[in-house]
């Protein structure tokens, strides 16, 4: 891949070129705001403006919701030879780009799985998807040429590409990424309650818990919005869950007799045990299903 | 102060003798679980065994449902002048050394706010409770002396000695850590129902949300059943507001009016921007209410 235009140029969109840019590859930048474009270019992420003719790969790096739209005009001005986007749910743009008529033989769905609190190209970091998971959803439509720009961009990125399916890209990041953000949000809703002498006893775990609440109410309710139903469904399951804490906890405020604190006390200690098996799924690095190898094996000049 | 006694070296009390040593003081060490005194020894925390005359104050760093019992025991014993704890409940503690028949003069309940997700002897550090608050719930029964030698304890820890109401104690730390917990496991719960090519998306975000969720099973049951009525009012506040959220994201499922979708979108905004407001409020810094001026004016020998 010789030379590709990244649009939108936040977070994600400036990390991606400022690491293509590292790898040698001419990387234009295009924001309806010509100002962010101009800020990431003074960073060395590339060069501001529309290139003259198309590039090998364009990625459409804006808000799930605007996602289709830019496609669609980008595909029309002949941007690029083939397109990917970035954006953290992939169902609904992919159904809005088939809508809005964009041309999906040259369109693969990508989430780079790398992010900050902080937002906007001077937040940008060139190893902000070093080592991770990079999926691709190709459709039924997508050519294979598409795909294997896609995980090159993923490589050149140092990420690894991984292939889902729509759908099911949706429901996991519900579960990984979604329901905690909204949980997060939710926790540290809470705090609204507390007087600062309260507050003032909060420690490191606190921090951590509500690290995710910080993120722009804006693009997480796009976000949300645009993965509500699966994100519902996790969260579905979540509350009742919550119910039955709550329940315990009730119970043993106004329970005496030691049999009726044991049936609530261990309640308690299930949900407690499940949460030490729940996090020890977690991989500590990531898993085996990528395409590296496919790609390695791929053709040159891709 | 010149002696104490720590009963029950695990990461607490053995962190809390640690730093005692390093101050000069001469420290005894006494487990139900002899072995657990001789590591906390081997690591320099101090003497394994019982002093043969009383110590300035004895810290009763033993689960929050064995603290009443362990304060008669070693009371009756005469371990020490005074007498704290260091259980993260206040109030039920309190209340069952008073029907134990405890000397509610010579105790003051304590709080030192500093914790790791590993227990055990050799997790303590000398450090854990640097610039932390360590809160004190004196009782109408108990003596001055015996509060200085605690806010004594706690400067020598180089923590930050806070006095509050027992049931105002209580009530922050299920605001700031016990529903904090309870919700870290409640997520982590639902990654049981994950598959493996899901938990491979996990990020940052989802380790430290889910950090606390690795705690003791056991401790946090005895924690959070002590405090049970508190903590479960927080929890409902957080359920309400849950509510509130899953049943937009089912509504943004099946609405398609415009109109309808933006009386949703806008209660997962709101839902978002209070988590922003609220963990705006978590203090960076410790609160300017110490007991450390307080102090300094006491006289020496306390």
């Amino acid at each position: 891949m010789r030379s590709a235009a990244v649009v939108g140029t936040g977070l994600i969109g400036t990390s991606i070129a400022l690491a293509l840019r590292g790898r040698g590859v001419t990387t234009y930048l295009i924001d309806v705001n010509p100002e962010a474009a101009r800020t990431a270019a003074d960073l060395g992420a590339g060069i501001a403006g529309t290139p003259r003719g198309p590039v090998d790969l364009a990625v459409i790096a804006v808000p799930p919701r605007h996602v289709a739209a830019a496609l669609k005009e980008h595909q029309l001005q002949g941007l690029a030879h083939d397109f990917t986007d970035a954006a953290s749910i992939k169902e609904l743009p992919q159904r809005e780009a088939d809508q809005a008529g964009c041309d999906l033989t040259r369109f693969v769905g990508g989430h780079p799985m790398g992010g900050r609190e902080q937002s906007g190209p001077l937040a940008a970091r060139d190893d902000l998807f070093h080592g991770r998971p990079w999926v691709l959803t190709p459709s039924v439509h997508t050519r294979a040429q598409t795909v294997e720009r896609a995980q090159r961009l993923a490589e050149l990125c140092r990420a690894r590409p991984v292939v889902m399916a729509h759908a099911e890209h949706d429901r996991a990041v519900a579960l990984t990424s979604h329901v905690p953000h909204l949980v997060s949000s939710l926790l540290a809703g809470q705090l609204l309650h507390g007087d600062p002498s309260q507050l003032g006893l909060a420690g490191q775990g606190l921090q951590d818990i509500t690290r995710l609440a910080a993120g722009s109410a804006d693009l997480w309710t796009d976000i949300l919005g645009s993965n509500a139903v699966a994100v519902a469904d996790v969260l579905a399951g979540f509350a009742q869950d919550l119910h039955q804490v709550v329940d315990a906890l009730q119970g043993l405020g106004t329970a005496h007799e030691p049999e009726q604190r044991r049936v609530h006390t261990d309640r308690l200690t299930t949900a407690l045990v499940r949460g030490i098996q729940g996090r020890a799924r977690i991989p500590a690095r990531a898993p085996a299903t990528t395409l590296s190898t496919a790609y390695a094996a791929a053709p040159r000049g891709v």
